[in-house]
């Protein structure tokens, strides 16, 4: 699109730019409307399942009977007896009142248990910045999307997805591997192009992944979750260098 | 909290660092449950007053007639007659179906009106990121906090908040106003640490805010909100640069 650049000392002039897509993704479940979320088009049916799993609302690929896509919508159709109403927004379920173990509690009643073991190296870490900056594209060209992407411990690229919103690339990314029932992603690293939330240490945890790895920082209940349930959570992970914030022992 | 660092080359060594705190906040109306969001603890009721004002629930000072803490939960009691349950999540009363333009539609629908004129000098977006960086102080120790800042448009900062969510920092930035009885924020410059997207965009419409300025990159439906309310979109504002999306004639 046409754009104009300021520069400090120059005239204000014409350029060219491009921009990161968001547009509202409407979710329907059995004829339902349970969600809107802004999000960049494309896997929208990932983004719509992968949301479904880490809100405990689908547990297996079977839950899933059908999908229909219309423009800026998804709707499910969940197999017989399945309703999505009773489970939606999980942290509000616990009886202590809301605060942070109790949003962390939440995730242990949703059936989620300690991640397995995983053995990682040091040097497999260090290189996943540029792995994932060599697939981000539009990244490059707009500066606008998150990008969150999956690795084995070996350091191979499985996954890449991208969005405007963090928490959508990694719907997508958890939703691609749940409709093809590859779940739970055991020995798997996660990699975010950015900081690391609850809301994404909680996906990743749902989703099985023992070993998550932010360029930017965590917040504190992402490390209080990241230890609860043995995952371990790395941040500033870029120019040679990150922090362990919990779960040291995959590197020994 | 003790973490491990590792540098390539170096043995991984314990170390000390700080977290950006996130816990979840509850906002309840007349009784009832709302919203649960994720937040830096601190500013509760603006974070509440000021989401519930962008969401089109509350309108004026008056219609709050009172709060109520609790820790991770902020009660409010609307003035006699007023109901938070008609007007919940406006995006999906549009008749034409989920779009990006029923999106922005739907922010007129609740009364937003084009922009006022507002001139604004080069040299003063020049001068934002390096006064907004000087008052983020906990960002500096945690690299975890989205920062909000609003400005006059000669430059001189009024108030400036952070949270781990962009969002609920500028909730809280709005809410101070609008407890304050300071809204509409016309000859303002709303400066933000991250991205620009529709969310946030749209949160400014509503506080009447003309101009927006973000230190990273706008979304689509970010600038075609802007062009559609008349405000002055700047991205990338850093390093002595910026980009402008929309709005230039206040530079004129």
């Amino acid at each position: 699109m046409p754009i104009h650049k300021a520069r400090d000392g120059d005239s204000i002039l014409p350029a060219q730019d491009l921009l990161a897509v968001e547009e509202p993704l409407q979710i329907r479940v059995n004829g339902r409307d349970l969600s809107i979320t802004m999000r960049t088009p494309g896997h929208d049916g990932e983004l719509a399942a992968g949301f479904l799993f880490t809100e405990g609302i689908l547990k297996t690929r079977a839950d899933v009977r059908g999908f229909e896509y219309e423009e800026n919508s998804v709707s499910l159709t969940l197999a017989e007896g399945l309703d999505a109403g009773a489970s939606r927004n999980f942290y509000t379920t616990s009886s202590c009142g809301v605060c942070g173990k109790a949003s962390i509690d939440s995730l242990h009643a949703a059936g989620c248990a300690m991640l397995p073991h995983a053995h990682i190296g040091r040097e497999i870490i260090h290189s996943l910045p540029e792995k994932l900056r060599a697939t981000q594209s539009v990244f490059e060209h707009t500066g606008g999307l998150h990008g969150a992407a999956l690795f084995d411990t070996s350091g191979n690229l499985e996954m890449v997805r991208e969005d405007v919103g963090r928490h959508n690339a990694v719907d997508k990314l958890i939703g691609a591997a749940f409709l093809d029932g590859r779940l739970p992603l055991h020995n798997r690293v996660l990699m975010l192009s950015g900081r690391a939330s609850f809301e994404l240490v909680q996906k990743a945890v749902m989703a099985g992944i023992p070993i998550v790895a932010a360029v930017g920082a965590p917040s504190s209940l992402a490390v209080q979750t990241a230890m609860r349930f043995g995952m371990t959570l790395l941040g500033f992970v870029r120019d040679g260098r990150f922090n362990i914030y919990s779960g040291l022992s995959r590197f020994q």
